[in-house]
């Protein structure tokens, strides 16, 4: 196994699951490797079709000794390795994350693991316990949370520029689901609306928990309780493909949350606004490399990324200039980015630098599972108000 | 009292009770009246304060002997003479709303008055039914459905540009009641923030019911029950300065309403966006000039009022082309032109032309009491999915 | 004639030439007069086809005894009556200019123009004589300088929150013409591309010269010389619809100029962007109701028309508090209120309050017409530099 | 040397001068090179301070044996070794472009150089030439040609969306130099402002070329003649920081052309319209992802980076769907994948596949080198229209 002094000259290896030919997000995965150069990819289980997956791994570079059939035998392959990796990114459906990061966790391999982190609550609650008991780092993607902007709204939050939170409106409606294009031959959007692929949640799963995180993260804010309402606009689709959630923060703010899969005209549309009694923030996801900033009374000020005055946590997260457009992969990058700093650090028993800190682990991914069961149960028991378990 | 014939030449004859020296909304109300040259103001109970009123009367040539003390005057001067209004504008705070109005109507008037129409909603069923009664029309001033886009929008809607709408999402943030500017001498502030003044609601009651209004007016859509959570974060305020409302139309459409008045950083932020199966609409307050379309699958389109294809309804309420900004005063305008044709119509018996039709009246301005109920009962039942009882 | 005295209890009275059925502008005049109340309308030749004339005259309200054949008739029907007309409005095609105004002068009565004041330089010179040699007011309707953000930009330039001015940016590109329209009836298209009527300039005259007087309102900079490129793109035509400006102003600053009217996509896209040493503005007229305002090295700030901290210019220009957009037809009216003003401090032998200050005269419409002919004559002698005649 | 069975089976090997500890440009340089896999980086000169150049070629995981310490040495050291790079990335000074290219040319290398290519016009001659003679590819980083929805709008342009084009208007307003920085330390301000490193154009030549170049990209057009007017506004600076160009394309169309460095508020504001006779297109660097289009008579619409009607050029150069930003680094990564294209369609003598068609080389450096030389003659010769030599 790779000693710290070691790691210090090379940069991480990383395994990955699932992500071949033709899928979406190990692709961004991989982008978001290579862009700062701290990971190496070195080993996959790229497919459930095997063959398919071993071609895959050739054109990737990837050498086929490495290439496994899957993640079982990928775990065998790798642990005993004087070159193993160190960290594996799994990029499958919902239902399969546990499974997998527990086969790793359980050999002593740190985690990457996309969002929600399980389909069930217990599953989850039994990640994060295993996370804890194995000492082993668990990352999970909420991507939006490496945008620099969100850090530089997170500061302001924290170091007072809003006052008290009053008001958090967080939305994230997406049109591609606006047909029944899972009946259609879409695999992304079959196992989404496949309760037992995704778990109980539809679009509040899916993007639900991408919003729910980042009104959490910059605010700072713990949900006390939530009161949802569910809707299923397509025809024959099993989950929701629409959530309508009313928040109560800890402390007395309020929030409504909006997930949909059925809006038309929005791409990819996170927005978040926070609103305190001295200020406010508004971010959008689609024009990430702003933040407009309004003091009580004031005019609206466009921050923008890579000014030399922002937040430390907002710079060491910026690689252009302001005025050179920095996205989404720039931002998944800075999560890896984290992702290996944190690593490193557990390795070398030391506090991570800025980078590494304040990136979304097992315990995030617990909270949005939280959350999803906490909206399905409110909106099943029309109108109540009920507390998610782990907020 | 003025024939029909006589109406054809001349303008109407307007008389206004409130909107004196200093007072916001009757100011308003006067430059949308003249921008069309529909009305005339020829008589007024300018403020509670008569000489103030007096002199007022005098600085917009009011005569003398039309500027009457209060509105109980001004029913009796008015209603006997030969040249008498034909109809009054009502631009006092909530609670006079009701009995004022209806001793305009019990005199054979037609009345213009602000929104929300009464503070209870048995003074809002009473006024509608007089209106009825004494065959009077009664328009409710819910000036954002003046604008020509808003006309569009229903248009488009209507003819199924969007097919079946399954979301509706409406907001209208405020700031200028971020901080308790009703303690510090703020005269519109404090009648808004007092029950006895305003009614039950604060944020929902002001502004929400216009909130609320559009999406009804631009959708077509009937509430079939609501789910809201009501906050008051200034300090010792008595009502209610943010509302989040769930609700749930007829027919399977879901929405959102958010009214708030201590939204830092935004002026006037009604937002409007609609979704259906084909397609969608999104309209924000500040940039009335322009609809944002989108198909299933397609670009967002602009489309700009004032283009030569739009709908007639839009047609008919624009002064300018393309690119030449009509804003909030043309809006009311359009609205006084809309009372103006009502006005006529009736007095003719006939039906009104195209700007007089789709006004807000009485039976609008009672939805949006029923609406205030509904929403407060709904908040203090914490969580109750409850139906209003008028929509 | 009437006294200074008697003007304090009335409106002012307005006749105006041109303006008929299917004009543009003059309703665009009559929506300004009526906005304000400054003005009533009460005299009028509205058309060349005299009876066309007349009926608009009745449609209008205005009494048939005043309603004349032509301006001729008009002057002299008018020049005697105890209640005869303040001032007249011109709103006719711009080579009629001349003449009417001169004969209006001439009778004593005070002129409000419609821009190029002129179509030759030698008729906007004697025109500019004749209203000091007749102490008469000839406003010119730069419509655009009438727009409260305007005036705040130029309080800002003035009181040196850009510093030195470097660099100056004005575009008014439009749409309208880019097919050659004037050839299929349409006629505002037909005597813009006429040069008997328009005069030398097409797009420039038209447009440019909104631009050229909009850039030199805010700065305060007067051109010192200029280098100009004319282009006509649709086969046929006789005047420039597109033209491109080099300018060098006093003190150092450069600007471009850029007017067009085949530029597709561009509704009135009249926009100003100003750089000095220390901060910059930019403002477009689609837009009106913000500034954009960056300071070096600073967060661009959006400034809205309404707030309580703006240049007494800008507030006194303004009728809704921000959010509530205002357009052009405001902008307009401004123009008409400072006339009204302009006029009555004339008859008063007073200085004129704030809203009668820096209204643009036959000064401003000497410059316009002489800016013309420098850019004429710059293309024509292919890349020269000249100085025009007025600045 | 490497053969071209050989290439098929791994990255291309890169070596870099320039681009050290501190430098700019050369870690875009990396990250492009990175993010799609295209290139690996294993040699170079960094650093002109040659132990500076190993420290950071350590950090950066090149080997020590191929850390240079002059690009002379690095050529001596490449050229025979089996494993040799197969190209060099140039991220020096303007100055030092020209004999570093021509060494490794000359070396049988091939060439990525940074714009303008040379600072004379002879030099560019020469290279361009040089390249030719030996056969070699020779690309230089017109960055903005990199961003897929440039390609989307020559592929627009070239399938006659537009009709002919009329109206080129294209601007490159920055900021950052807007004060003496280059006297208070600032290197990268420091070579851009002294004529012996940069020569003879100042904003012109380090964004003007590219405005330059990025309009005849899209538009396919190339200059007849065109008539500057250069500014210089901060004291002691001896090259433009301004620049104002008038340009009469073959074929009729006319632009304008604005570079300058001292545009407070603009960050990397590089901004290209261009109007047909049929339709219209904007695109506005900082925001990237979106193209908007109209058509005459028509409503804007808004194209999305991603989409699935895009033209294949654009298609092949984007990562991620709509709503996921991609930024300037994925457009310079474009060029580097489109680089590593065109080097091993040479190597291996077939025609390059869609991403490495349509790339900058030196006889687009070429042409961006002689138009600064036309816009700096033009300029000193006072209003003179002036053919650049090479368009």
């Amino acid at each position: 196994m790779s000693g710290a002094d070691d790691l210090a000259r090379r940069r991480l290896r990383l395994g990955m699951v699932g992500g071949g030919e033709g899928a979406y997000i190990g692709g961004i995965h991989r982008f978001a490797t290579r862009l700062d150069n701290a990971f190496e990819l070195v080993a996959g289980a790229f497919d459930v079709r095997a063959e398919r997956g071993h071609a895959f791994a050739e054109s990737i570079f990837v050498a086929r000794d490495r290439s496994y059939d899957d993640f079982t035998a990928m775990v065998e392959g790798e642990k005993n390795r004087p070159d193993r990796i160190d960290a594996v990114a799994i990029c499958t459906p919902n239902h399969t994350h546990f499974p997998i990061a527990k086969a790793f966790l359980e050999a002593g391999f740190d985690v990457i693991c996309e969002k929600p982190m399980t389909t069930t609550l217990d599953d989850a609650i039994a990640l994060h316990e295993l996370a804890k008991a194995t000492n082993r780092f668990v990352g999970v993607t909420y991507t939006y949370c490496g945008y620099p902007m969100i850090h530089q709204a997170q500061a302001m939050v924290a170091r007072g520029d809003l006052g008290a939170i009053r008001v958090v409106q967080v939305e994230y409606p997406l049109e591609w689901m606006a047909s029944a294009i899972e009946a259609q031959g879409n695999a992304q959007a079959a196992w989404r609306t496949d309760p037992k692929l995704s778990g109980r949640g539809g679009s509040v799963g899916d993007i639900g928990t991408h919003a729910y995180h980042l009104a959490g993260f910059v605010t700072g804010l713990k949900a006390q309780s939530l009161c949802a309402d569910l809707a299923t606009f397509v025809p024959g689709r099993l989950l929701d493909d629409n959530a309508h959630v009313m928040i109560r923060y800890e402390g007395g703010a309020r929030g409504l949350l909006w997930s949909s899969q059925v809006a038309i005209g929005c791409s990819n549309g996170l927005r978040l606004r926070v609103f305190g009694e001295k200020g406010s923030l508004s971010w959008w996801q689609e024009e990430p490399n702003t933040l407009s900033y309004t003091r009580l009374s004031g005019a609206p000020e466009i921050i923008k990324r890579g000014r030399e005055d922002l937040d430390p946590s907002a710079k060491v997260r910026t690689r252009t200039p302001p005025g050179h457009p920095e996205g989404y992969i720039a931002a998944f990058a800075n999560l890896y980015a984290g992702f290996a700093e944190a690593i490193r650090a557990r390795r070398e028993t030391r506090a991570p630098s800025e980078i590494g800190m304040n990136v979304p682990t097992s315990a995030d991914g617990l909270k949005g599972v939280a959350f999803v069961d906490a909206v399905v149960d409110s909106h099943e028991a029309k109108g109540c108000w009920l507390t998610p378990r782990f907020v």
